[in-house]
């Protein structure tokens, strides 16, 4: 046994505290402004303009002539939603509210025509939507939500992803709960020893019932964690040995850890999963206060017939047992964590423990590195 | 063209603005009171007792003896809804709650017994159930909410629809969306050319891409509007003409434009609508702060034989091109426009055009001469 | 005739009323703290924890090796419920969170291990849920909600069920409205006369038109009612004779009334019920604010063969007549009232009548009496 003392910073965390040394991350109920996100499959995007709320904000998406835009999904008129508009112009890039037909130049956003108006409509040039910066890369459509001069695309993206031989098995899901409840399980050192022990994945591992000396991991791009030696089978003082009865010999120990690292504004890095030679990222996009898109991208490094034979194993075992079935077992924690967080005060009530060290660490990571907070004014 | 100068009572509209010169209008979130309403088909008030929600109260419509009471739906006692209630004695104007047979006077509401009290009761004469005026003209049943002395019902209702001759098609229902922005979507000038260009009704119409010169007529019973003449096709700057290919030869314009006119309490009356011959009314009655009940009724002035026929060309035509479909894509805009106002600040944020001073010219009109105006204490 | 003067208490009861005199009875949303209440029949308990809301608090109660143990149903931890969790340590009376493996000894709360922190985790006995006493008693589980030490089992819940030789009945169900309704609806001396006519289980009976001096009776363990004679018609002032027709040679009256009184925290005792020789109890127990836990009971006390035969008979017979039909009546009405108690200020608005009287003792005795009052902080 490795174990080392309890790590000061946990003392910090204690029923009776009043503030927290991660207040900007409290406040991030929305997430994190001035961010490139993932919005949606590319696929999903054709001449129907698409509706999804981001961080709290409508938006919009309009494919025009094969480009992407975003927009505010709300006419300045009465506030009819753009996105049961359509393109009146052929050869422009812009959408018509479906109401009365104000114009928006879906680059700019201003209002280029008002037609109930006739072409001498004062308010032309007058009103504007806001939008949103957009990039459509790697079979996904990405939004840049914020106030700022956008960075660049790849320094939110990270280039595993973008490396042109990136090959992507791509999964989007809605799920219900805070993102930051999605973002702390992703990290989460502890669970999986115990709650993935039955998932179908990891039918031939044998898991260790714990892990020693777990302890964050900053570097300047993100949070991760080290870790000891993982023990087996422990003797839990008046209680016994756990787990007992599992020497099955058909389970057998990872030889290598997993290496899994928490970006902002929300991403997780894990090298490998769901087997050796992919690696996992998955983002938790807000929605509202407690819903986020969910987006878990399996990438392979890969060409030609290689890329094929990667994307026929993704969609005949990676993805059902490694995004269905494993990260479903993540999804209803994340679900039945939310109501104590977001109503039962459990950002002030939580006990952490000596692995959620890890958890803090990423808190006050983004405390002091996230761009801005969003929240509902 | 005949372009005028934008009215500038538009300019009073600004996302800065703190107050509007049309105050009252914007309290009456639950309409107008002191004025006659339409309920229901009489049709449907049978022997039970029937619960209707209006400008926000909770009213029972009863039959007795073939004449029509409307009461507070509530005993009390203990709450309990009288509408579940039944005529315990025979030949009386009672109705008796189902609880614990407290029996009210069905013409002043008076509690006239408490039947598990015996005949002494001492509550009897006490209480006293609020009652409301009820007339029941046309196959339908009227009411009369507020708390004067109720108006001469031909007041409130136009004579086009009592005339002996008036025969009636009726459609009721449901519709979500705040009862203001129905209304005002009934008047708005602009719309119709643009959103309606698809709807069955006008399949052999050829609409006009604006029209000209829109201002408001106000009458001292309502407001309505006037235009110019209306063109057939434009060519917006820097986009184009629009609409392009609308050359088919089996659309024609229409003549005679409709005259359209918005009244008080909240009903439109448009002449000729779905077609010459027939005048149309719709009155857009609150239900709650999000829902209001929809009365669409077409006129037509004729006896006998051609009354057969017009029933019969309602319920064959009528019906389906005006009411469900034509005026099915006005309750969508209806309930898009919702969330804007109700949840988004919309009266303060929205941004009018200038065909829109119709809109603004109700308001006022409102704000001047509506009775008195109904939202929750 | 019999009726004596309106009793004064009555006379505080008025829509202008600032206060009442049960003050702390109006407080009781959530119930009364500190007693025994049932919880679920005891064959719905097996090897699955079930999660159960009483008094607004969300419990979930754990069988281990046959014996019945509650807790608070939120680890401490992230606030999982640990409804899904499982017992982890054979031969231990534990449960473990589904999460993170956090494990805690039923019968004082304590965290006894955190599997995947390993055995010399630190949290190990740092934090405790709470805990509830729990018995099991005739088929059922009763617990303990309050923060005292609890009374003798015996103290509260009646010797009638708990007699060697009652054979019990139960049905068990979820209805809507606040308990107090349903407790009041129980005692209420008044409504069985005119709404319980109808009833399949008294289609030979014939009822009175109202009962004549009802008064309260306390006694220092509940609240009843004595009653005087019942007049089976009553000639009504102005509206006539009630009821009229009812002649039928097949209905008779009930020969000796029926015995009721309700006790603290909220449970009914009739006696009897549904038919001579069953003593009928009902517990009221709150869930939320707008729902409850209805507990039907039908005792018997007899043995051997005839507590099949009553088995049999209950199971036939009673059960559908008195439990589910009869009943049923009076969950309608609950659930009618609870509106304009929860949300238009019934408690404020109310107008009681003279049988009411009852309520208003069983009111100030709760008042004066109930060990604490519950509702959200």
């Amino acid at each position: 046994m490795t174990q080392q003392p309890l790590p000061t910073r946990i003392e910090e965390i204690s029923p009776t505290r009043k503030s927290t040394p991660w207040s900007r991350y409290e406040a991030a109920v929305l997430g994190f402004r001035n961010y490139w996100y993932p919005a949606m499959l590319s696929r999903r995007l054709r001449r129907k303009p698409v509706a999804v709320q981001l961080l709290g904000e409508k938006l919009v998406f309009v494919r025009s002539q094969g480009k992407c835009y975003a927009l505010e999904n709300r006419c300045p008129h009465r506030g009819v939603p753009l996105s049961i508009g359509t393109c009146e112009f052929p050869g422009t890039h812009t959408i018509t509210c479906r109401y009365h037909g104000w114009t928006f130049d879906l680059s700019d956003g201003l209002c280029v025509a008002a037609i109930t108006d006739g072409p001498d409509s004062s308010i032309v040039g007058k009103v504007r939507v806001s939008t949103y910066p957009v990039e459509e890369r790697k079979g996904l459509v990405w939004v840049f939500i914020g106030d700022q001069k956008p960075p660049p695309f790849e320094e939110d993206v990270p280039e595993d992803i973008l490396d042109e031989k990136a090959v992507l098995g791509i999964r989007v899901t809605q799920r219900i709960g805070n993102w930051r409840l999605a973002a702390e399980n992703g990290l989460d050192a502890s669970h999986a020893a115990y709650l993935h022990r039955n998932a179908w994945l990891t039918v031939f591992r044998r898991f260790p019932a714990y892990k020693t000396n777990v302890l964050p991991e900053i570097s300047n791009r993100s949070v991760g964690y080290t870790q000891g030696p993982s023990v087996l089978s422990g003797e839990y003082p008046a209680l016994g040995r756990w787990p007992q009865n599992e020497q099955q010999w058909w389970k057998n120990p990872r030889k290598r850890p997993t290496v899994s690292a928490l970006h902002l504004p929300g991403f997780l890095r894990v090298d490998p999963f769901p087997t050796p030679g992919i690696v996992h990222f998955e983002w938790y996009v807000p929605s509202d206060e407690r819903h986020h898109h969910y987006f878990q991208i399996s990438v392979k490094k890969t060409t030609a017939l290689n890329a094929w034979r990667f994307r026929l194993a993704y969609w005949l075992w990676w993805r059902w047992l490694g995004h269905v079935d494993f990260n479903g077992q993540d999804a209803e924690m994340v679900q039945l964590m939310d109501p104590f967080y977001s109503e039962e005060g459990g950002w002030g009530r939580e006990r952490l423990f000596r692995p959620d060290v890890v958890l803090t660490a990423w808190r006050k990571y983004c405390h002091e590195n996230a761009r801005a907070a969003q929240s509902r004014e």
